[in-house]
C-alpha cells in the first residue's frame, strides 16, 4: 500500500458527481490532487464505505454515514465536505475529537427542493400521478382535485426552502400559510402574512403539510400514527427534507387506511429505498431528487470541491459547519450517524 | 313516446355533474326541471347523443360533438348550456339556423386548468412521474432535472388561462416569459414583463411552451412535425387546451426520436384517449382534467344549470356565446364539429 501517494488524494463518495458539468472535476486536477469516485455509483453502506475511505485525506460526501468506525478506519481523513446540507450522516462528535474539519454547502440545494415541492404539492392536489398511472393502463379516470388557492399550508420548518416555497405560493394565494420554526424569522413572517402555528394546530388545520427541518433528535420520528391520527381525511403530506423524519410504517399504515389522502415522499430512511409506500396509490415517491436540478447540483458541486482543494493548498475554509450544528447533534444524538 | 311530458326537461351529457355539490342538481329540482344525467357515464359519441338528445329541450352538454345531426334528431332544443368554455364541439352555425341558444361558463375553468399547468411544468423539469414510475417497479432512479428559474416559458394565448399562469408563475421567476396572442393585450404584458413573440421564436427560444388557445380552424393542427421541427431538444411541450392542436402522431415520433426533451398531455383529439403517447415515458398524461377542481367544476356546474333554468323560466339568459365565437368558427369551420 503506497501510504506517500495516498496523501493527497480525495475520494468522492455522492453520485453522480461532475456529470453535468465537469467543472468539479476541472477544480481537482489544477489542484495536482488525486480523486477517485465512488465506483459502485450508488450511496454507500458503512462497511462499504470504511473499506473505501482508508487511504483519503478528504471525503467529498454525499449523505453515507461518516461514522466514528469509518473514522478510525481512515487515519489520513483531514477533512469531510459536504455536497449539500443535511449534517444527519456524519458523526460531528467523532470528527472534531480527531480533528476532522468539515463543510458544508447549505445554500445551493434550497431553491431546487423548493421548486420540488410546488411540483409535489400541484401534483398531489390534482392526482396528476394517479391519472397518468391509469391512462397507461389503458384506463381513464378524471379526478376532481382541489386548488391551491382553496388550501391552508403548513409549513414546518421556514429556513432557507421554507421560505422558497412560500415565495414560490405567493403566485397562488393560497387561503393561509401556517408556519412553525425554532427560531422564528419575524419581518419574513410578517412581509408575506404566514400565521405562526404549533406543529399540532399544521397537522388538525392544513390541507397540505410540508416539512423542511433538518434530521436531528428532536426531529427524528416527529410524525408517527399520534401526530397522524391528529391530522384530517384531506390532507397532503409531503417530505422533501429527510427520511425518518415520518415514520414511514405509521405514513404507510395511515395512507393505506385512508386516514389522510396522499402523501409526497422524496426522502426515506434508507436509500435506494423499496419498502411499502411504494405499492400505494396515494403515495408520490421521488428517488431524493430535491437538490437534483442542473445548477443547484453544479453549484454545490463545486462549492464542495472548492472547499476541498483550499484544504488541500492549507487555504482556510469558507463553509465550515457552524458550532450550532455540533450543539444539535451532541443535545441529542442523531439516530443514524450513531448506528 | 310522451311529447308534453318532455316539453321541460333538461340532458345532462357531462359527467360526473353535481356529485362533489349537489347544487345544480337542487336547482333543477326547485325549477320543477326533469332531468336525465347520462347514463352512459362517459363522452358520448355523435351517434349516442343523436338517440339521447330527442325529447330535451335543454342540454347542459360537455365536449360531446352537438353537431346538426344531433340538433337534427332534438326537434325541441331550445338551449346548449356549456359546462366550460371550448366551443369546438358545438356546431354553432347550425344551432342559430334552428334557433338554438347556445351559452357557456368561460370564467370558473381558468384558474384550475392555469394551476394544473403549472404542476405539469415542474414534473416534468424535474421527472417527477419517471421517478415515481421507477421506484414502483422497485427501481432507484436520480433524474437531473431544470428549475424554472433557469427558463424561458413560451406561452401560445396570453388569454384568461395564460395570464394565470403568468401569475402562478411570478412567485419563480423564470429567465423569460415570451408570449402569443392575437389579441395582444398590453398592459398585462408590460405590467408582468412579457416579450411579445411570434410563435416560431418560441418554439425556437422557449425551454417550456404551453398552449392556452382555443381550438378552431386556425389552431387545428397548429403544431405538427413542422413546428417541433423547429424545437430544441430540451424543450418540453404541455397542452391543457384541447386535443388536436398538437398533431398527436407527430408529437409521439418526435418524443420517441427524442427530438424534444417531454410533453404533457390533458387533451385528447378522441377521448376517452388510448393512444400511442400513453406508452412513452417521456409523455406525462392526465385524462382532461384542466377543470377537474372542486370549487372551479362546481361553480361551472351552478353556472350552466342557472342558465339552463333561467330558459326555462323564460328569463334572459346571462352567459351567451358573443359573436365572435360564431364568425371564428364560420371563418373556417372547426374539423370536429363538422366531422
Amino acid at each position: 500500500m503506497e501510504k506517500h501517494a495516498a496523501a493527497s488524494r480525495v475520494l468522492i463518495t455522492t453520485v453522480p458527481f461532475g456529470q453535468v458539468d465537469s467543472k468539479p472535476l476541472d477544480l481537482l486536477n489544477s489542484a495536482g490532487a488525486r480523486y477517485l469516485v465512488n465506483p459502485l455509483n450508488r450511496k454507500l453502506k458503512e462497511e462499504e464505505l470504511a473499506d473505501m475511505a482508508r487511504d483519503y485525506q478528504v471525503i467529498i460526501a454525499g449523505t453515507e454515514p461518516i461514522t466514528r468506525r469509518v473514522m478510525e478506519n481512515a487515519p489520513d481523513l483531514r477533512h469531510i465536505s459536504r455536497v449539500g446540507i443535511g449534517l444527519d450522516s456524519v458523526d460531528l462528535v467523532a470528527a472534531r475529537e480527531r480533528g476532522i474539519k468539515v463543510s458544508y454547502t447549505p445554500d445551493p440545494p434550497a431553491p431546487a427542493v423548493a421548486e420540488l415541492t410546488l411540483g409535489l404539492m400541484l401534483s398531489l392536489l390534482r392526482g396528476v400521478h394517479q391519472s397518468d398511472r391509469t391512462m397507461r393502463a389503458g384506463g381513464w379516470r378524471r379526478i376532481f382535485g382541489r386548488r391551491l388557492a382553496e388550501c391552508t399550508v403548513g409549513i414546518i420548518g421556514l429556513g432557507r426552502i421554507g421560505k422558497g416555497v412560500v415565495r414560490h405560493l405567493s403566485g397562488f394565494g393560497p387561503r393561509r400559510i401556517l408556519a412553525h420554526d425554532i427560531n422564528p424569522d419575524h419581518a419574513f413572517a410578517k412581509a408575506n402574512g404566514i400565521i405562526w402555528a404549533d406543529p399540532e394546530q399544521i397537522y388538525r388545520e392544513a390541507d397540505i403539510i410540508t416539512l423542511h427541518v433538518p434530521l436531528t433528535g428532536l426531529t427524528a420520528n416527529m410524525i408517527t400514527a399520534r401526530e397522524i391520527g391528529g391530522m384530517r381525511p384531506e390532507t397532503l403530506l409531503i417530505n422533501t427534507a429527510r427520511g425518518g423524519i415520518i415514520n414511514e410504517e405509521d405514513l404507510a399504515a395511515a395512507l393505506r387506511a385512508g386516514q389522510i389522502q396522499a402523501a409526497a415522499v422524496d426522502t426515506f430512511l434508507c436509500e435506494p429505498y423499496a419498502g411499502e409506500l411504494a405499492a400505494l396509490d396515494n403515495c408520490l415517491l421521488t428517488c431524493h431528487m430535491g437538490s437534483m436540478s442542473v445548477d443547484c447540483r453544479t453549484r454545490m458541486e463545486i462549492d464542495a470541491t472548492a472547499e476541498a482543494v483550499r484544504l488541500l493548498r492549507g487555504e482556510p475554509l469558507e463553509g465550515l459547519v457552524p458550532e450550532f450544528e455540533y450543539d444539535i447533534q451532541v443535545a441529542k444524538r442523531c439516530p443514524r450517524a450513531v448506528q
